[in-house]
């Protein structure tokens, strides 16, 4: 070491004063024209041909940065800026590039799109890290392509993982398996780096996808984690019969089964307002579905989140229970369960301090703490390394949808708040 | 005449006795090969590949039997046997090709096969008859593929309502006008005739594709009419956003409204059992269809029948109201509508008296006057010319369904109603 280091704060803070807004915003619409509507949004679900040419993109945008390029067995990209300490584990920050079949520009791309701006503000400010910095473009984050979602970041962490999810098909019989081996071909230049590899600390910046912040009126927020979520599908069967001619009391109508006990879960749900359970039936199949026929089979999912596990509890007992009390006709699996996620208190205070500097300077109000309704890779990495996420608002509330937007302004404080952490982080030699 | 007549009942009586249940069976066996699967089932979608391959078998049996083969401008088969007064109009029988996209052996097919044993026999009692005798099999009664159903005899009967389907198209985005196209090109040797062509009475056997017959034990039925129907497709429009991070009190969640209004209809209708209303939502669309998506947009469609429309009338009061009552957030439209149809007593009257002197034969309890919960191309047929229906029973009611069936005794019990009531309105010079 034959230059002095500034301290921590100091670096931290002229790494968030380098962020380039005009780099950044000129980033995420060269990102979003992989995929792009002409309805605004972007259609780039995970490992398409187009989401590959993305890729490609990535790369060459962070070598042109000076960061070393690595993939693991999961495909996720890694894009690494050197520190003093190579032989330290990394600080490491990202999110996705996949979207669902309709999204928006930052759903993920602004997560990873930051990470590269925090390595330019870095270069801009001649700053030099102790620890090395890695920006991470996860694979499969949402899922909708190949089940289940956050495949990449939750088979970084568990290795074992992967196995599982290779013989996930999309809705063409094509395997992730397959489609892995082949981005993974598509990038014959990068060398490959281990799973699990240890990593110090890291922060996830991303849009909330929710009206919180938003109606709050505050641009950043410090996520002090994610809710709890489970996910059931539930089966009633009846009989397929001609419409016309089966007397009403003869039938077996799945699709009259399966209304009154959705009716019942909503309104299980509106009993419990207060404690912020959210319910979602979200997805249908009726077969044979057609107008004229009793429908023979209904499969709907229920989606129920609560940051407080003991109401899931409860709300899945009930289902369990109305579900018996129909005997055959009715089935209920759980195809998904995740535990309350409660990031670590000093990733949450340096966050805090972050966000406020960036804010202040903006003359904007000091960040708010809150909790994360979706999940993020961040949820699985926080099992592998002290973790935290940085959220800005979402106009609307909306993602998932072409009109998905947030504030310039706000994407601009969201980078500084993120370089400022980073940056502290990486000079952390504990 | 040179020869002379049988009376019309002798010679209805001769043709009856002249049924022969083996050679039916086979040609049932024979032409649910064309599309038949490895579950019983039949899969023979209109104007498909394999209907084309089926209206080529079914030309041939008819030809070898004598008849003489025509096709109308919607591709409608006519084989018909000459009468000895060909000037007058013929005595129709017959029913449709097509199956649901998985259907049985019988529902439609019967009829068409049951009409060419109808001439078999005649043929074999060295009968003939004044009027000429035709057998048709109508294109798309079942609409599964082009809506709407029952275009063949719909279009026979009023030829201006072609133009209005030839734009249908099929999930392959493949127009019906095309698809009848491809199917009056493949039959070049096969002579064109009018539409809307004069014909003195029909008569059309099918299962009954409901449970009255079974339940009653009884073997043929007579058709009084056809149910009342309408047909609506209700629209509720909500806003779609993610599951996890939007607050319940911010949803606009369409699955969440569409919920207790089919509560509400399926309530009406459990009031209504006395009048005998059947209702079914069977056909449910919901966008983007996404576990953790709220519901954007759910389309669900009703099918409602009464023998009393006035009952159809009240609901449909009710509907509307309920729609008009969430404003812009849900919409309503009838796509379908038909009065219940009352088929002629003297019709009727014959085919009792066919039907009485076949189950006496058997040893078989007389036959039972029903209506039709289900659609049929004699509904139109109904408004060109004097129409009726004989049914068979359906095993459990089942039709539109692999399963579907009924007793060989029964299905030729019903060939022979019919060849006694052809026979005896062929031989009705008035």
């Amino acid at each position: 070491m034959n230059q002095p280091l500034s301290t921590s704060a100091t670096s931290a803070a002229q790494a968030q004063d380098h962020v380039d807004n005009a780099r950044l915003q000129a980033a995420i619409a060269a990102l979003a024209a992989f995929g792009g509507r002409p309805d605004g949004g972007v259609s780039r679900e995970t490992l398409t041909e187009v989401d590959l040419a993305s890729r490609r993109h990535l790369i060459e945008q962070a070598r042109a940065l000076g960061c070393e390029v690595m993939v693991d067995d999961c495909a996720n990209l890694f894009f690494r800026r050197a520190g003093q300490r190579n032989d330290l584990p990394p600080v490491l920050t990202g999110s996705h590039g996949d979207t669902q079949p309709v999204g928006g520009k930052l759903d993920g791309a602004y997560g990873v799109l930051a990470g590269l701006e925090v390595i330019a503000a870095l270069n801009d400010a001649g700053i030099e890290t102790i620890r090395p910095i890695e920006v991470v473009a996860w694979t499969n984050e949402e899922g909708s392509r190949f089940g289940p979602g956050t495949m990449g970041s939750s088979a970084f962490v568990e290795p074992s993982r992967l196995a599982g999810y290779l013989d996930s098909v999309d809705k063409n019989k094509v395997r992730f398996g397959d489609a892995l081996q082949t981005a993974l071909a598509s990038t014959p230049d990068v060398p490959r780096c281990a799973m699990q590899r240890p990593m110090s600390a890291c922060v996830e910046l991303h849009i909330e996808q929710g009206p919180v912040l938003e109606r709050a009126g505050i641009p950043l927020g410090v996520v002090t984690g994610i809710q709890a979520v489970r996910w059931f599908s539930v089966t009633c069967h009846g009989m397929m019969a001609h419409a016309g001619t089966t007397p009403m009391d003869e039938r077996r109508d799945a699709m009259a089964a399966a209304v009154p006990l959705a009716q019942k879960l909503y309104d299980f749900a509106a009993a419990e307002a207060a404690s912020q359970l959210r319910l979602t039936l979200g997805r249908w199949q009726v077969a044979p579905n057609s107008v004229n026929t009793i429908p023979g089979r209904v499969e709907f999912t229920v989606d129920m989140r609560c940051v407080d596990d003991s109401v899931l509890d409860r709300f899945e007992a009930f289902l369990r229970a109305e579900v018996a009390a129909a005997g055959e006709a009715m089935e209920v699996s759980r195809f998904f369960q995740r535990e309350p996620t409660h990031f670590p208190a000093p990733m949450l205070k340096l966050i805090e301090e972050a966000a406020t500097r960036a804010s202040a300077q903006a003359g904007l109000p000091a960040p708010m703490a809150l909790t994360s309704g979706a999940f993020h890779d961040a949820m699985y990495v926080a099992d592998h390394c002290p973790t935290a996420m940085i959220f800005v608002p979402s106009k609307n509330g909306i993602s998932h949808n072409a009109a998905e937007a947030t504030d310039p302004r706000d994407l601009f404080l969201g980078v500084q708040a993120l370089a400022y952490t980073v940056t502290a982080l990486a000079n952390q030699e504990q």
